[in-house]
C-alpha cells in the first residue's frame, strides 16, 4: 500500500482524493487544510488543520494555489516525498524530497472525470522517487510522463491555448447565441467534430472557415455583426493569425 | 424517392453526395461541375459539366464557393428547388424557388462524418418547399432547424468562434509542442475533456486557468515564453477577454 496525504481541498485535491480512494493500492493517511471548515466534506478520512499533526506518509501531495506552495512546503517538518501539482512552479528547492505530480487536465467541481490514461507529468529531485510517483500514477490508471520543469512549463502554456482559451471561445459562441435567442445546442455537433477531427489530421490540415479561404466579404460582415469591441478585436487577431499560418 | 442533383464537387458536396447515396429514399440525378476533371471521382453517378444538360430534379443543391453562387444560380434554366448551402449568403432572389440548406458542421476531406443529428438550417422562399427540405434532411438522419437568414448569419459567426478559431488554438498548441519536441498526444485528453465539459456546465462556469485566477506571475511568464509576436498578442487579448467576462 502506498501511503498518501493530500494537502488542499479544492478542485484538483478533490479529484485526486476520489481517485486515490477508489484504488485498493493507495491508503489516504490524512487530508489537510488550514481552515477546519474546508475539511467538513472529507470526514470519511482523517483530517487535520495543523501541519504539525501530519503523520508519516510516502507522498504528501500539495494541491493548493501556486503562490502559497513555497511557504507551506517550508513549514513542513517531515520525511517522505513532497510533490506539488502545479504546471507552472519549478521543482522546489526545499529541505524535503521535492517532486512534481502535475495532472495535465482541467478539473471542475461537480464534473466527474476518469483518471484512465490521464497524463501526469512527473519530476523528482531524487531519482528513486520517480518510481514511487510512477507507481502512484499507475494505481489510479493515469499515464506518467517524465517531464522536466522547462518542458512542463511549455506544456502548461500549450494547455492554456487548447483548454482555457478554447473554453473562452465556447463561451463567446454561447454568449452570441444567447443574445440572439438562438439555441447553443445547435453548435454542439460542430464543437464535438472540431475536437474529434484533430485525432485524424493535424490541426493545421483541419482548418476551415472564412479566414483560411480569405473570404474578405464574410470576414467584414462578421466584424460588423459583433457588438462587443473585445470580440471584434479577437475576431481580427485570430483571423490574422490564421492567415499568417497559411501565407 | 426524392430526386436531388448536386452542383459542386468539393468537401461539402462530397459529404452530401455520400449521405444521399446511402439513403434509399434519395435518388441522385446528376452531379455538376464546370470542370470535367473534377467529376472523375464521381463516375458512379451521372455527371455533367454543362448547366444546360441538367435534368428534372426536386432539389438542386448548390455546394460551391459563396462568391460564385449568385452567378451560377442566375444561369440555371429549370424548375425545382434551388438551395444553396452557405452560412453567410442570404436567401437569394433569383427566378427560381430559392432556398437554403446549410449544414452547421465542419467538413474535411478524408474524414468520415456521421450525418446523424447533424444540424441543417433550412429556409425557403415558398413555404411548401420547407417540407421538402425537411424530408431531405430526415432521409439523411440530419436534424432540420427553421432558421431565417439573419439567424443563420449569427450562427455562422458563432460557429467561426467555436470551430475555426478553436481549431487554430489547437494548431498553436500543436506548434508550441513541435517547436519544443514535446508530444502533442499528451494534450489530447485535455482537449477532449474541455469539449466534453460544456455538455455538463455552461462554458462560463467551466472556465479555468491563470486568466480566471488572475495569476499575473504565470500570465507574465507565459507571454515571455512565447516567441511568436502574434501568439503573444493573442495570449494577451484572450486573457483580457476572459478577465472582462469575470469582472
Amino acid at each position: 500500500m502506498l501511503k498518501v496525504s493530500v494537502l488542499g481541498t479544492g478542485n484538483v485535491a478533490s479529484h485526486f482524493i476520489k481517485a486515490f480512494d477508489e484504488s485498493v493500492e493507495i491508503d489516504i493517511v490524512q487530508i489537510f487544510n488550514h481552515r477546519e471548515s474546508s475539511l467538513k466534506n472529507f470526514n470519511k478520512f482523517e483530517t487535520t488543520s495543523n501541519l504539525k499533526d501530519l503523520k508519516a506518509a510516502d507522498v504528501y501531495l500539495i494541491c493548493i494555489k501556486d503562490d502559497a506552495v513555497e511557504t507551506l512546503v517550508h513549514e513542513l517538518k517531515l520525511d517522505g516525498i513532497v510533490a506539488h501539482t502545479s504546471g507552472s512552479l519549478p521543482l522546489l528547492d526545499s529541505p524535503h524530497r521535492d517532486a512534481v505530480f502535475y495532472p495535465l487536465q482541467t478539473f471542475s467541481k461537480d464534473k466527474n472525470l476518469s483518471f484512465k490514461d490521464l497524463p501526469l507529468c512527473i519530476e523528482a529531485e531524487h531519482h528513486a522517487d520517480i518510481n514511487v510517483l510512477q507507481t502512484l500514477a499507475t494505481h489510479i490508471q493515469a499515464k506518467a510522463y517524465n517531464v522536466d520543469t522547462k518542458q512542463r512549463q511549455e506544456l502548461h502554456l500549450a494547455a492554456v491555448f487548447v483548454c482555457n482559451f478554447v473554453n473562452h471561445l465556447y463561451h463567446i459562441g454561447h454568449d452570441l447565441c444567447k443574445k440572439k435567442n438562438l439555441p447553443f445546442d445547435i453548435l454542439r455537433p460542430l464543437i464535438k467534430e472540431t475536437a474529434d477531427k484533430i485525432n485524424f489530421k493535424e490541426p493545421k490540415q483541419a482548418q476551415t472557415g472564412p479566414a483560411l479561404r480569405d473570404d474578405q466579404s464574410t470576414i467584414n460582415r462578421h466584424i460588423h455583426q459583433l457588438d462587443d469591441p473585445i470580440y471584434k478585436e479577437l475576431y481580427r487577431y485570430l483571423t490574422t493569425s490564421i492567415q499568417k499560418t497559411y501565407d
